[in-house]
């Protein structure tokens, strides 16, 4: 992570200053504010500010169910019940503002995710900086051969050498001819708008992202899963960490329905009673095809 | 406005209590939160919390626009230039939640704003409270002869007073039979979901409603509009008063480029060319509907 | 369902004239186009557009998978591996737009799905038509004494009669005060903005609504399953045999994963583990709450 | 634009074939349907769907209107006054699909409009094509020395060459390396996921992008107006011309109210109210920053 003295000057300011406030607080969401968590090699996610807590997702949901939540004694069995039955309107009543430094290939999936408030660095107005994601060894994974868009084994010694010495390399390449096209204060150098164009993917951007919790837990299924690409499964592992601080039974019920629980098929359901009735059941005797057989069968194994 | 003195209460108790909080603090947001401000006879607002302040309109956008926002030297001018140029994107990274109490048909046309988070009361859930909306006598107006949408004179006399007593009894009488079919609490009565169906649009329901700040001053400029239906727009004028202590700036700039501004044709713009160069010009000469000539003149005319 | 017939002739001829077209055709959905079908005892839905087929929904995952779904040998198996995997962009390329008339309580319902277009009959323009939903006898349903939101035994005899006299004397006598309080057309009677407020929710209106076929199948699960209100339900119901005809490989894995399939969490899959290994398990030692218990057992029971 | 011999059969087989539809057509659209037309040097646009024509956007309008749009006499009028009045949800009930062949930096840009359905080429499933977007001698503009997103002179000679070849090399040497970490067939190569990140911006992506005409609209009035970057106002601008042969009405009401229209402040409606009246007002008595008064006299002097 790279962040000026002047920078961190500032967070270390933002994180002293206190003011009294009568809106819900959540004191381990406060703990986290304005802290930049690293991610990758130069990037970092920071909660810059929040909205609710635990409190305000139950307020919510009695607000819609009246006098018809008083059977649930506690808000945990509340926030399990909305979750477990999709209730999800509850949910989007708490927000979170984070800042976030991220490689552009990882922000263009990232923005696939339409329902949130975006300010991104402009390239257009600004002048990027000459960071750039290199992996770590471990990280320098072959193309899977069994599934299109997976990694398979670690790239080794001299091939791993070769693809780290590409990517530094072509990316200083890059950099060092942005900047001389867009030339010396003195002259009139090639617009920025147009000079952005030679930089790669590998470069790193930076945006405030802005999203409400049912969205930001839609967001973490899907990027912190395993089947997600590493780049961008660590930072939705950084914000999870900050999410669990601040909605505490939000999340634990998040990751017993959602991040723990699988979607079995009205097919699959049939097998499973079948099976508890004592009969085996083999892919070819499920209905199922080879690909939702190995799906099912993983399922079931997980532990 | 019907609060219970449990209600007021526990209002009294929100406000009183205060934490520190890390995050912006708006201080005219902070003298607003959670007093209900009543709007109509039994309607209220009141902001249950809120994100961010002028401040954090343009720390976003400066994050945007890098190191090319330094020319606008302060805070309010840069607002102002988001606000022109429809820079829609810093508005969005501050949120605001109500609570608000309304006849369902106003609602019926405040839900129609679809970027936002809901929380309505349900009457599938549970039962309706006994409060109807009935005008003021100076609300009782008459269809206007001219707009198919808009309002005439104010009715009067025995005319008022047959209105309004239509519109109090039928309502009574409705909730008598609601009730009534639900029964008492010993017997089984009329399922909630069907019994609610007898009630007049006139009834109160409540809901949590939660936007951005960009959306917000959308749902401003149409709802607190002189075409607006009235019992729409004293809701709006009421969130309006919050909305400028809250964000002064961003709230300035709204109303000199959005509830004071005009947007004019390029039809219309050709005319004030020919305007100011001294030409008189009519309807006739313009190229305009009479529809559209009648608004150019009422721009021209507002003061 | 109410048709002038002028309405019923302009169904006829739309339905007659037939025009050329390069774009993608549904066989199935053209045979369904502008016809009304009625729902409940004044209601229809018609579909008045679509866009797509299910080799457009394959067509556009080909895009993003590129050389990648060469595997997938046909456009059925593809769709059923996009619905597994929750890859719902192809699905959103698909659109539909149907003409629904539909009671004012449902349409409070089905308006929370806000991923939609609306245009809705404005009754501060015009003037509604005497139509109220009436339940047949044997939706007269009782609140359910075990669920807040549902039904229980349905009302017989005496009681059912009295309630059906109420809807239907309410409703008439409100809508007798509102053409009341409208005034004849020599008078000025009551905006209609106003007048409105007097009617009840069983009063009919209608809408041009619009949606992609993801959303629209997020509906379907939604408001097609045994929990919805049925009043809803049954719109639900006919729009989706037209969904079924219009996209049948996408309709079909609809029920097999979304319909009929489940989500079970952590720990249900768990307590599924330990039943296939020969444990038996209870709810006590399920870790599960009751009502989470006994929704497992209805989902291992189901058939 | 390059399309293999095989794509361009594709599309003409795909316009030769004609079926006959109930569904209103758009006999301008579909002259269109399926015709890729350049964009840039390896770019294009071309329409792959729509729904609805004008007549649609009046149906839709007349729905809510109800009786009270009997008023306008023709669909133009009405279609005019939607516009005007900014009604946006008719002109939603209209849809178009694109698909769009774009460089990355462009698609960064055009992603942002978040009402929109998206399935774009995978670079983690797919290996991309060696296509970059490289300006043309006339497009090579230096940065603007007034505006921070501004393009300022062309450049010439020496420098101009020298970018172009900059632009050049690096984007084949990034691909050479590209494909040299992919790996031959024989071997295992780095994971497409990671070895797309050493891809410059210039790289050309596809995708298929399906929205309404209410957001298409606000698409075009951003990108195809003045201040847009050129290499995406070219895109705007071919879109523009279909959308002008699919909605006469609709694309004449949107130059007028929109592109050619304009939107002054409150404060800009006073200075030409005092213009008006014969008073010379200045940027110093008028209230407005020097950047405010410069705008304002541009839309006075635009012809």
């Amino acid at each position: 992570m790279t962040l000026t003295p002047e920078q961190l000057a500032q967070i270390e300011e933002e994180r002293a200053a206190q003011r009294p406030t009568r809106r819900a607080v959540s004191e381990g969401m406060e703990a986290h504010l304005y802290t930049a968590y690293p991610v990758l090699d130069h990037g970092f996610i920071r909660v810059i500010d929040y909205m609710g807590d635990d409190a305000a997702i139950c307020q919510a949901a009695r607000v819609s169910y009246g006098r018809g939540t008083k059977s649930v004694q506690n808000d945990e069995g509340l926030i399990r019940y909305l979750m477990r039955h999709w209730h999800s309107t509850p949910f989007e009543m708490c927000e979170i503002k984070l800042h976030v430094k991220l490689p552009v290939f990882v922000a263009r999936q990232w923005i696939r995710h339409r329902t949130a408030n975006v300010n991104e660095y402009s390239a257009r107005y600004s002048i990027l900086d000459r960071e750039f994601y290199v992996p770590e060894p471990d990280a320098l994974a072959a193309q899977s051969s069994t599934n299109n868009q997976g990694r398979g084994a670690v790239l080794q010694g001299e091939e791993a050498a070769r693809v780290l010495d590409i990517l530094k390399r072509d990316a200083n390449r890059a950099y060092d001819h942005y900047e001389e096209m867009l030339g010396t204060d003195g002259q009139q150098g090639l617009a920025r708008e147009l000079a952005r164009m030679n930089l790669p993917a590998s470069i790193y951007t930076q945006w405030y992202w802005k999203t409400d919790l049912h969205n930001l837990l839609h967001f973490l299924r899907l990027r912190a899963d395993s089947h997600a690409q590493m780049e961008i499964r660590v930072y939705a592992e950084a914000i999870a960490k900050c999410v669990k601080d601040w909605v505490p039974a939000a999340y634990a019920a998040f990751e017993d329905y959602r991040m723990g629980g699988a979607t079995l098929s009205a097919g699959a359901l049939g097998c499973l009673r079948r099976m508890l009735d004592g009969e085996t059941v083999t892919q070819e005797t499920s209905g199922m095809s080879k690909g939702e057989w190995r799906e099912f069968e993983a399922i079931l194994a997980r532990r």
